[in-house]
């Protein structure tokens, strides 16, 4: 860390500030410019950060020269992470796609939507049985049953499921009958629910909070990690931004971002992030073309039917085309869609 | 609701969308411009949404014409909620400050802040014994024990406690020391846990998202009010922006905007907004005089000890020199700080 | 134009609403719901916005149903417009690689990244000779001496040349050396300028302020447009949000929603937007992937002597495999690059 | 500055920065940790910025330590600057308020407006006779005529006008009849114009764009006062964020936050930030709490016949209650409003 001084910072303030460091075993570098006294601090930055040096008498700003996690960071593991999900892969040259409806709504639906994602190349089946909904007097997900129908969906087709946990007494439910476990974005820092997740023993798809910075984010697939569960996905979905023509901002320098600071595999949503069917193709194309080693794409068997997000939903032939595009763009970039190992 | 049909919408489709609507029991006005077809809807917006007709083939846009929520709403109840905390009321006239350190650390401490707090005329005392933390590896409390360090605190001082429950788990224990439960801002959109706080039959204090609209956050509060909990307290606590000197940017305008909207009573969290002490006590006093119904303050007797957030907290002189401004400035708008009944 | 009145708006306050209309030529539909009574108003929206129907006792909300541009949108013109830059196009499948410095430095500098980027095939060389900076002491560029330092550079390579106009003082000297005018980001709604550049009968580069919502960056371009200059090139650069790791967000879902709203090309400028150069190739294979018609990308045969955003340029080799990457993806989306006429 | 080397950075690369260092004339304190090199940079920053060292081999970020603008600082100015127009006084307790409409629309418009902003309190008269609009097709100001009616409003009643200028060629014709000059949002990096203003050797009210950060805004507030031009009024007006509520969101912090960074006198236009007149009230007199020098708000004597921004002008009767609140709100400051020299 380095510890900028104030510009009237008094010399007994600097004297103060280096015993603390050094009584504490930290390795101190005094450097005194023209203008302001900085201090070099050398030592762990966890341990540091306790000392709370930003509140001491005369300290300007603390800036941290190295990243806040650690299991996340390739420093720690340089080699990407590949999640294993049944006998599918995703990471390094592995792309998997997770398709199907925004929630499940009946069972003549869910089970058209598994066979039309199948068949387009779908590698895993999405959707939502517990809903989290802005408003209360939203349609809030089959629950129990959804959960049931999924299973039943995913036993005919025999596509994996991921589907999203909203809290702990319905955790093991879901725990039960899926292979994926969905953290929404709304629950990015519920940190119980991180870690009671993590140990339920299933991958995790983590998904990043409309305001959550990389960093912030980094930090809660860390609580993740923590708990001894490497078997984490990291979900790019939109951020919010003063952009009101998509529903939210999709970053996708995101993902070239995300594959420097960690190994752990990137997916990108574009769905829920742009809002509008129209966009979903193009920006899938890009998703992958960008190095992303998944989507995550809303199909509905009929998008306006759907009892949520209708507008954002791909038909069954729209969404064969997605998986067409993408199919040659990871040609491209010498990856395979959904191999089975 | 008002339905924009796309320019190229075609007679069938419109004829469709009529007839489903009237089908559905509502009422349809429909007009032709030169260059779209608008169709208005008449009914109770909730049953509408579940259409879904903005997935409809040739509808552009829907637009609601009435707020999404209810209980919340100044129209469904006009005048001021106003939340009484033992002998304290917020809300209408009544300015309630709660002051205190971000976590308990210590009895001393705890202690300490309590005195300052009471001497200089706070109401009630914050303090954080569950803290949910960005990073895994900062403190995250004194859990049980900083529980029963603010019942200790509480008891010698006589101020009632607002403290935050992270989870239900631990839900039981926050609630049977804590005069006030806090939902904190990550939580926010945590729809589980806003209905299990209802429940335990105490004031909420329900913290903003820094990504949440106003509306969004209105939509939370009907989450607590509809499970029959009517002692809803909103906290302002900054929103995320570009602007990066301050960790936040405060809303301030959402405090006239929610007076206008609902009968809660609203209230300001400058000091995690803004990070920094210095700037606490005019934001205060502009929070006053904007029309908030009390604040929420970090105090600490040792800010440069602080385990969290000591660069944002005031010290017990600079508090009681923020204590005269409120008092002024509440005098100036006809209210009274910390009225007992 | 949609008109929601209050809903405690009086009989006479819609009464007198309608008059006005009806008197000024408008057709009106009345519709009285629930809630709310709602006014559509049938007639030319630019017509119907002087007035000022918002500000009217009674009304709550106006809601445009058409969008505010004209020229600029596909119903308009539905068919791609091509602009030509001496026997290069860029719009429809010709795609257009813009690059070079972020400033001219010295005769050297410019001569060695003009072949640098011919070589790699980039079509148009980029580079600034009046620079705007955020601080007035920066280096400013090299004005006339880099307009004329570009003309020969773009003589010796037969590359094109694309650079900014700040003013219009200099308007005259840049037209007479550049091949494609720039506005620059903090330029975009300078309304003057805008009018001015687009009378200089060149091509204009009209990059997206970092504020500036889609449905504002298509009106600058009408008022580019509405000069009879129909041969404008729309640039995304990134917008502000709150997201620090990149310099900005490039928004990217920008350019399948603006080739869907408008006829006009739309190229990507990753290395503004990001920052930081290790994320220029990805993204650059991202932006095609998305359908833009050309990319603005900085080179610099020696970055890190760059005197103004040096750790954004590419090296001439990370330049090379940057085209690489972007007529392979052009290839698939059958496009071409850099195709002479 | 702070240099911060790559981890994994070489011993020459750390070596090649430091003679480079030393040779341009900067001392060096080398600094070497447990997961980083850090070298700190002693000397001028505006000198060392031209040596891009963060595009050097081996350098992960550079960051500096001081701020970058000098003139507009309190550490080279520490006392407040007051600005003078006419006999009045803008800064350290003297607070001005200038009131009016958007936009000069006729004789009778203008001269109403000045009488009543006169009549309630207001120092200023306001009014846009050249107005940047978003939109080509909207209301552009009466141009020439606009200025002469301000400035027959001015000797009618005796107050100074400001309005804004939007370009060169029309400078000498602003310049010559308003005694302060505004610099529009849309135009804050527009540093042609800036320098030109500058010049005019009138006050300069300068808006913040609604995407600067508090340092760009003191950046472009440096390029007038480089010039010779002291007279600096800096104007809060919002900034964009996701929050869609309000037009934009009223960043008060701002205030306090400058008052402790610059000397020059801040003023707040609650009116075009929040874009409603209900809310202009409240958050005038919270602006004034903050610590505000000024306002700037529009009043209009018809808000319903606006040609420009209807919805939020007050009408006479609510600024003259907005002016009591203000005056008030003063007096607890200390301060006076309209004083006289």
């Amino acid at each position: 860390m380095i510890v900028i001084m104030n510009q009237n910072a008094g010399q007994e303030q600097v004297d103060s500030l280096i015993s603390l460091l050094q009584d504490s075993g930290f390795g101190v570098h005094l450097s005194r410019g023209v203008e302001r006294t900085v201090v070099g601090v050398i030592g762990e930055r966890t341990r540091m950060e306790k000392l709370a040096l930003d509140a001491r008498a005369g300290v300007d700003r603390v800036l941290p020269v190295s990243e806040p996690y650690k299991l996340a960071s390739r420093t720690f593991k340089p080699e990407d992470t590949v999640v294993q999900v049944r006998d599918l892969k995703i990471g390094r040259d592995n792309i998997l796609v997770m398709a199907g409806p925004c929630a499940v709504e009946s069972r003549e639906q869910i089970l058209a939507s598994a066979r039309a994602v199948k068949n387009a190349g779908a590698g895993v089946l999405r959707g939502g049985a517990f809903k989290p909904r802005t408003s209360p007097y939203s349609f809030q997900g089959l629950k129990q049953e959804g959960m049931e129908l999924l299973e039943e969906a995913s036993r005919e087709t025999g596509l994996p499921v991921v589907t999203e946990v909203m809290d702990s007494s319905t955790l093991p439910l879901v725990a039960r009958h899926a292979d994926i476990l969905q953290i929404g974005a709304r629950n990015m820092q519920n940190f119980s629910l991180l870690s009671e997740v993590a140990n339920a023993g299933k991958p995790v798809l983590l998904k990043r909070s409309p305001c959550a910075a990389i960093e912030e984010w980094l930090l809660a697939a860390e609580y993740i990690l923590k708990e001894g569960n490497g078997q984490v996905i990291l979900c790019e979905r939109g951020i919010k931004t003063f952009e009101k023509f998509t529903r939210n901002t999709l970053d996708l320098t995101a993902v070239p971002v995300l594959k420097h600071l960690t190994h752990l595999p990137v997916v990108v949503d574009p769905s829920h992030a742009i809002g509008k069917w129209r966009y979903i193709r193009p920006m899938s194309r890009a998703a992958i073309a960008a190095g992303a080693d998944g989507l995550l794409i809303e199909v509905h068997p009929e998008p306006d039917k759907a009892l949520s997000d209708g507008p954002q939903s791909l038909t069954p032939e729209n969404f064969q085309a997605v998986m067409q595009d993408v199919t040659r763009t990871a040609l491209d970039m010498h990856k395979v869609v959904g191999s089975v190992s």
